[in-house]
């Protein structure tokens, strides 16, 4: 396994756009895929809960797969793999394997309540047959919790668990990920799946993130991604602030992931009918979204949205092409001279 | 649709039995339905949580639920079709429809937490799509619930939703649902999913039940429904106590639905291993439960249960094979001559 | 201890009355308890959540039970004694034995979240200091729930603990009560506390109940629970179906117990205002409602309420003075009959 | 009102010790708020979970309160102020302004559910009659959950309403406080009431903190707090995990806040028995979790614990008592240079 990449950065988790007829809008997702590496993000996550996995059929999760593994430029891919039942789960490994990806993401178990110790020995017999790196994925709000403990025994004892994805919201949690796995195993990845808590895990220690407002705003997550990089927290806490302005609006939509997917559309992308009905009265808190939406995003500085924004907000783009960034450069000459001091 | 018979009494939500190889073991399958038609079930609910419908591909799926239908000998099937997205669901929906079963049943979407907005309106394109009448099932456990208004309102506009199974363990939700929903529309068939509540709520009015405790104890549960049925509620609530003791060991077990998978064993089924690994520990707490349900078994006079029991319990079969139900015969007398009085 | 009364029937949980100037009205309260005693109810359960308990100073709560005792007609009192700390507990212990209360009820402990373990142990080390037998009261929505294995061991430990009373709205659980505990205790009381299960308790076995509606309709709950001790358990499902329609409108009116508040002010009594303010909005909601519980309530028979309902309902009192009840004659020779038969 | 202090920095909430037969140890609670006095905390918080206000009379929430404005030595006091109903929490307000607190806290009411209007309408009218300023404790695990629109009209509508302390646990929520109230009211103190979030709490712009640790280890809480205020982000990032050990240490511990109590036993002081009996089992969990504790602390340099540390922890004390801090004057340095730069 030498030469693997560590596994750092935002990895965007794509929606799925479909056609009329309601089948996999194939040219718009690689349309999609393309524009998200143009503005250089780390790598992708295709089949996660905003391309709506569940919803497809296996094939189609398969094809989602293939096109964003054609289409990302060589970029690492961290695929869903959350299969139903531990055979396609080992399949579905083999396929993307195959593929080249970086590593697939499992959820804990859904639908049925699982004891831990059944979550545990799940991810155990998964991680003694992978042929690919795994990445645990943890979002109670969807599917079985893995608790601390059990992470923290499948980190140390399983080589093909290396990291973990945390959408639990919660940050005192993802400490305690920091503090009781990540120190005892350094090259465990510990990335953040939620917006609001990209800056405090940065700050703590975090990897990166799989974060599904990267690909609707790749610019301020990215943003956001390299001044913590670089140390830059005043300005990373700036952009944090305006990440929650997009994301409340977003992640408050009905029918997640409905919000991102309007979300693209200012963007301007087709992303069609999600694979879920909106009731009417849905509908239109949607479009009531989708216009404030438009004026967040024109006060960013992206053009596509601003004809949809009727307030009048519009900004220079929100990061300059050929920024010189003396700030830093300060700073990393400053932080050397106080490694100097201690 | 005329002709069509009320969906009434009690369906089983069968096990899926395995072969070594993780395999549906038909064979066995097959043998499991037959002998619950000879056990007088009223019917079958085939691609329930009992059995594991999530775990097996949408293959697996129709071939099970083909093979209950060529066994069933003529009884009512009540079908799980809960597919992840409304195109599949309609078209398990004709699936079933086409193999002649009774209904369809559907939960609550998973996965995603969903507004009941959003629900309702999913069951609406449900409703007016498909070819064969539908039940809703709500089992907040596993699953979005349904809420109450929303099923009163699905329930007075949809003629395609004929009835809901309710799994909520909330007899408070079930007598609502019995007063809001079913005394408005009394054709509207309220099954109840949940054994501890069998008793009380054929008490209150339910029409029947889908109780996977059927599978493993058709004797006990059929008694139950008839002693409720004939208003033999004395002998009724004796019964329940009984199922009580044998369903909280089968419930009680790790992973469900091993507990009741064990229970099959019982009775003299090969049940193989479920689609979800154990713990060795939980494999432990397992057997431990089996030994304890061998002598409930045998205590209800199941001759096949016996062999496991060590502490001697065993009893004559709980229904003698030709009982004259004189009781019963009396009260009928006796509730014809009470209705002459009012 | 000789000569103790089974704890058994109806106990009315009674509100506190208030005066303009937010104090204790005394002479309302007095009024109450002795229209309750009119009314033929079995006992009294003063310093429960309905008479915000919590809100009154501890001299208060003492003050109300006194009234309570000296208008209660010698019939037996269930006192709530949840006082915040085990000496102030026992303290009021004392003062319940000193006025010959039947009994004190004492909750979980609330605020802090404790473990099963803690409050094992608190119960003990009240039930060996108490001079008053003790009923613990299970009530999860605000308290620390008890679970049945603590109260088990609690139950065949301790001879001062002599009954339960459950309002965690769980039917379930509430046969494990009855299955596990009162099973191996027979003097046990199982009381319940939520209305909607009053009908399905009593058919399972329960020794009665502390439901606050028995201060508002106690001919309906007093009516309930006779039918149900006499076996005619068709009436007593059409009178449950009735008390769920008050009980439903008085429980879901906001800010609990505003509801069953304005329901004493319907039957003639001055409740005054509870001490938690109402928002001019729920104010609002609580006249709307007010509105609807007048009809249904002038549709029980209850002239006082008819003043308030617009919609022209009205009925005859809905127990009838002097009934004879033939229907139960009837049914009391034939389980004679049936008996000889088994 | 002018010339009143901002909220900000550590308020330590107090124990209360107790005597042999359980009465407030008045000279050892004296002691005890000197020597914190010494320590150097910003202010106190009596009458908090800590020091369970809900286990006290009336008059000894008083008494406590007394004496620890009489021995704070001139430092702000936040009182706790959740009693039971209106009228005694405007009495309680009364008596802190009297003392000359700062300000009191109060957290949503405990035990009744309420509506978000009922608690929005209960601190109007707290905040329109109170003579001292208010802070909204949001302790959701204990008591009713206070919505950030709530507290957000409160903020916007009440000049007596000054800030906010947060326990919920939830960074998300902390943030949407930071950015939709005080960004809007800059003079609204936000407080965070969480341990394991103090260093992201204060890194994303929280005025300081009212935390349990702070009374067991003042030295380790001032250390973060004060490198926050700095602006040394990496020390304060150290002594955050630092922080986590012996808080998880403590908060993990049966029975609440019994962790703590044992931890200033361990700093040298006699808590007593806590207001709630431990069972064996847990006396013994509490004496391992002791011996744990002791040996973190030893590692912090106080020797204090040391004689119960049996694996040879110790270090110097964690604050040198004259630093120069050397690395911070160069940090100031630098902003003042990267301020010009902007």
């Amino acid at each position: 396994m030498k030469g693997k990449a560590a596994i750092e950065g935002i990895f965007v988790p794509n929606i799925v756009p479909y056609d009329a007829q309601g089948r996999i809008a194939e040219d718009e997702l690689r349309r999609i895929i393309r524009w998200l590496v143009r503005q250089g993000v780390t790598g992708f996550y295709p089949n996660g809960s905003m391309g709506e996995f569940i919803r497809l059929s296996y094939e189609e999760r398969k094809r989602v797969l293939k096109i964003v593994v054609e289409e990302a430029a060589g970029k690492p891919i961290l695929a869903g793999a959350a299969e139903p039942n531990v055979d396609l789960v080992l399949e579905m490994c083999r396929y993307c394997a195959d593929l080249g990806c970086r590593a697939v993401s499992i959820t804990g178990p859904y639908y049925y309540k699982l004891s831990q110790e059944s979550i545990e020995q799940y991810f155990r017999e998964l991680a003694a047959q992978s042929p690919i790196d795994i990445v645990v994925y943890n979002i109670p709000v969807f599917a079985n919790e893995i608790s601390i403990p059990v992470l923290k025994r499948l980190a140390l004892d399983c080589p093909r668990i290396v990291g973990t994805k945390d959408t639990s919201k919660d940050m005192c949690r993802f400490q305690q990920t920091l503090q009781e796995i990540k120190g005892q195993r350094p090259d465990f990845a510990v990335l953040i799946g939620w917006e609001e808590l990209l800056c405090t895990a940065m700050f703590m220690g975090a990897d990166g993130g799989t974060l599904s407002s990267g690909g609707v705003a790749p610019e301020v997550v990215m943003k956001l991604y390299n001044e913590a990089r670089a140390g830059r927290w005043h300005d990373a806490k700036q952009t944090q602030f305006k990440l929650l302005e997009l994301f409340s609006l977003m992640v408050g939509a009905p029918n997640f992931p409905e919000g991102f997917r309007q979300g693209y559309e200012l963007r301007g992308f087709k992303a069609g009918h999600a694979r879920f009905p909106l009731s009417a009265h849905e509908e239109k808190l949607v479009a009531e979204m989708r216009g404030k939406l438009a004026c967040v995003l024109a006060d960013c500085g992206f053009a596509e949205a601003a004809g949809e924004c009727r307030c009048g907000a519009g900004a220079p783009p929100i990061v300059p092409p050929h920024r010189v960034d003396v700030e830093n450069l300060v700073r990393e000459v400053m932080s050397k001279l106080l490694a100097q001091k201690v």
